[in-house]
């Protein structure tokens, strides 16, 4: 079987086959550091880190690059964003900057996001863009004028090849007096030159400035990368004029081809709306975190495709919070038995049931990374299990079968942080008291004292410990 | 009272006095990132770091820069650093360097050390570097062969003013092949030309190449504080050539000063030995935390002055978990008393014990930031306090004085996390789990079931959970 991407460039899904056999290069644009991330960069670097860990499970040597953007972002207005968090926080622009890439990083590391190889910033590599920006002037596609420089579309033949848009949408995102010195309302600044309000600027060969945005991605992906690379990512809003514009900088003056294979998530919605501060449905991360599990999250943004939209709604969370149970409660029976779980043969049918789900995962995720499909299948096989659970004893060896798929597929190909064995057996510190507990009120039991033995129980479910009587013994969960 | 500061460059104690008023602008030179930070890294930064947390808490808003060297750190033997362990690790250059700024900003957080508001990357700051040396040129400081540019310490007749050190000593860390091309053996390299094996390397006026170690920290710390700055930290070991070369570049030729107060902290020694990897006797942090707890670690560096040498050994590890012990079982019989302590007036006593060590550990700490003496000062109390609680009652307003100051003076102004108030009193999960098998336990001895209540409390020691009974009832704590 072979791994399919739908490729944003072709508009069609093909077989992957990356430059260097079983090694992938891949860059996602990342985060603008000037407030805290939201729910929609949630969906964008969980879907990303997903295929990342996919690829790896599937034996790729993934080298993943991820940019940091600290300089340089323009708002429609055509205001500096890092510029005006800094003014909004009294903070210098790199304390800002630094502020909030470490509360990003704080974000993603509980999403179980893992971290880039390599996560340039941008202000750490303006000379790399200063000489690209040469070369681009060079070749006559890019044009100084009043200190800034242009980079000239209508030269560029290959133009809209990824977006199919052009000149037409291209005019929001500068100011009127920037248009005046335009020689095509569709250019697009490669470095602007430094308003004296403007704190962050550098020297280059056309006056005191700052890059601007898309030429960042295109130099600090290929730096690390190489060019050509494998894989480049981001989010579908980003399509035009971003990359759009990243891979006419990559490929005007040089002929060579920027990316193999483009891939766009798609939107995050709430109730059915764009979230925008001025909605009043602008919901950081770490505002989710209050209410919601990170775990939960993620499992919710995998329940639909990468490329397809999600719809945040109290159903569509509440679906996912009864999703994410069933799978760990197969999770916490499944430890739960195993210690008394007889020795014995592998169950048949059990046997079977992982071959099939494996073989299903794999076809689905293969199928350019198809998480709900996945997900169907650990659903189907969780019935199963627990009709067989609840039919016989599965020895050890078949409950540890299904227990190491889950760990591997569900922590390392989808990421989804299974509950710690612990939580539920008792190796912890909790989960020796409780243990002690439980023999306690078995001792109570035995010497007839039922009160105090039913005030254990009863005060055990206070604290949110379940337990569950049966004739084998007693079992237990936190709720 | 005034906060005195040993200045280095005076070789005196000098009263402190910012530049702005009620600000201090302060750079400490951070690590050179391509390995996993050890012991010695833990003193110097958990001294700074308590130098910042201190200024703080005397009221002062600080901005604390702490660069990451990614780039140009050259060995004694003319390798660099970044360049060796990529090739030792099979990763390109900034992958190294991003994976151990990760491990290194992951030992910091469990050392309790607060990140800086700014951790620029010397990576990130080419541009910065190329102006600053091209202005040493033109001031005649510094002169370009071969593609390399080097300072002519003998124009700057100040040079050594820190260190008292010149020529003679200047002559390591450099190849033989460097030092024919240099108009003089004492002078140092600014911008190295890149060798053609050399990964990481910029275009520059004078060629392809790569910054000298010293122009980094002069660049990157007037960058984001101004010139002069408040304070310049760093360890004891760096002061020649690195500080004396800062000093050189960032004073000769602008003639205004770099940075008014220079701190330099003593070294880590084990057991009376210079820590080496020829030695057998280098431990990285992540060793330690195996066998060591952070937090104790840092009472350890801080039961030293910070600008005096400290030598690690099984003796002063174990004096440092006892008197640190001493301090967290004042806090744990606090916390444990507070809730049934008797209400009314505040003790006398201990009104003035509190009184009287907060003037002292003020009084120490603003003598050049004297820990031991604060610690001593703590000690103090905690016998007083044991003794008064061994006599009497106290009020919970009395205790509830203690604590305050504790969680206060300990936590923020030297970084010491204090046990969470949870863990001995029964807020968390654990904690209500222990309180539950005490509620038991006391039910089966009013039930004159003496055996299981004994078992109990067996049990609970057996998870090293510690009873103490008293005629008041019974306490606990975790051992």
């Amino acid at each position: 079987m072979a791994l399919v991407i739908y490729n944003s460039l072709s508009r069609q899904k093909e077989v992957f086959t990356p430059i260097q056999p079983g090694r992938v290069h891949m860059y996602v644009c990342g985060p603008t550091v000037y407030h805290d991330a939201h729910l929609g960069h949630a969906k964008t670097y969980i879907n990303f880190d997903t295929v990342v860990r996919y690829l790896r499970y599937r034996g790729y040597r993934v080298l993943y690059v991820q940019n940091i953007t600290d300089v340089g972002h323009m708002l429609d207005s055509g205001e500096d964003r890092i510029l005006k968090g800094s003014q909004r926080e009294q903070m210098q622009p790199m304390q800002l900057t630094e502020y909030y890439t470490r509360r990003y990083l704080e974000d993603m590391d509980r999403l179980n996001v893992l971290r880039p190889d390599i996560q340039p910033r941008a202000s750490g590599h303006i000379t790399e863009m200063i000489s690209w920006i040469q070369r681009l002037i060079e070749a006559g596609y890019a044009y100084e004028v009043n200190g800034s420089v242009y980079f000239s579309v209508a030269k560029d033949e290959d133009y809209g090849k990824l977006s199919g848009r052009q000149l037409e949408d291209s005019l929001s995102g500068t100011r009127v007096d920037v248009l005046d010195e335009k020689r095509d309302p569709a250019d697009f600044a490669l470095w602007k030159n430094a308003a004296p309000e403007h704190i962050l600027h550098w020297p280059s060969p056309w006056g005191e400035g700052f890059p601007g945005w898309h030429i960042e991605c295109t130099v600090m992906s290929t730096k690390y990368l190489g060019q050509p690379f494998d894989i480049h990512g981001g989010g579908v809003e980003n399509k035009f004029p971003h990359h759009e514009s990243e891979i006419s900088q990559a490929e005007s003056a040089s002929g060579v081809p920027f990316a193999n294979y483009w891939m766009h998530n798609g939107m995050l919605f709430i109730r059915g709306e764009e979230m925008h501060k001025s909605l009043g449905n602008f919901i950081t991360l770490k505002q989710a975190f209050e209410r919601w599990d990170p775990m939960m999250l993620r499992f919710f943004m995998l329940l639909s495709h990468y490329r397809g939209p999600i719809d945040f709604t109290e159903e569509s969370i509440g679906a996912a919070t009864r999703g994410l149970e069933r799978l760990t409660n197969l999770w916490y029976s499944l430890i739960q038995r195993l210690p008394s779980a007889p020795e014995g043969e592998v169950d048949p049918e059990i046997a079977k049931l992982v071959e099939t789900t494996t073989a299903s995962v794999i076809a689905s995720m293969d199928d350019d990374f198809n998480t709900p499909g996945a997900i169907a299948a650990l659903f189907d096989m969780t019935r199963e299990m627990n009709a067989i659970m609840a039919d016989r004893d599965p020895s050890a060896g078949s409950l540890e079968l299904v227990r190491t798929f889950m760990a591997g597929f569900m922590e390392d190909a989808i990421g989804l942080q299974l509950p710690s064995e612990d939580s539920g057996a008792g190796a912890d510190k909790a989960g020796a008291l409780v243990e002690l507990l439980l023999e306690t009120r078995r001792e109570l039991r035995s010497a007839k004292q039922w009160a105090l033995a039913d005030e254990i129980r009863d005060k055990l479910t206070a604290l949110g410990i379940e337990l569950r009587d049966s004739p084998d013994g007693t079992t237990w969960k936190y709720v």
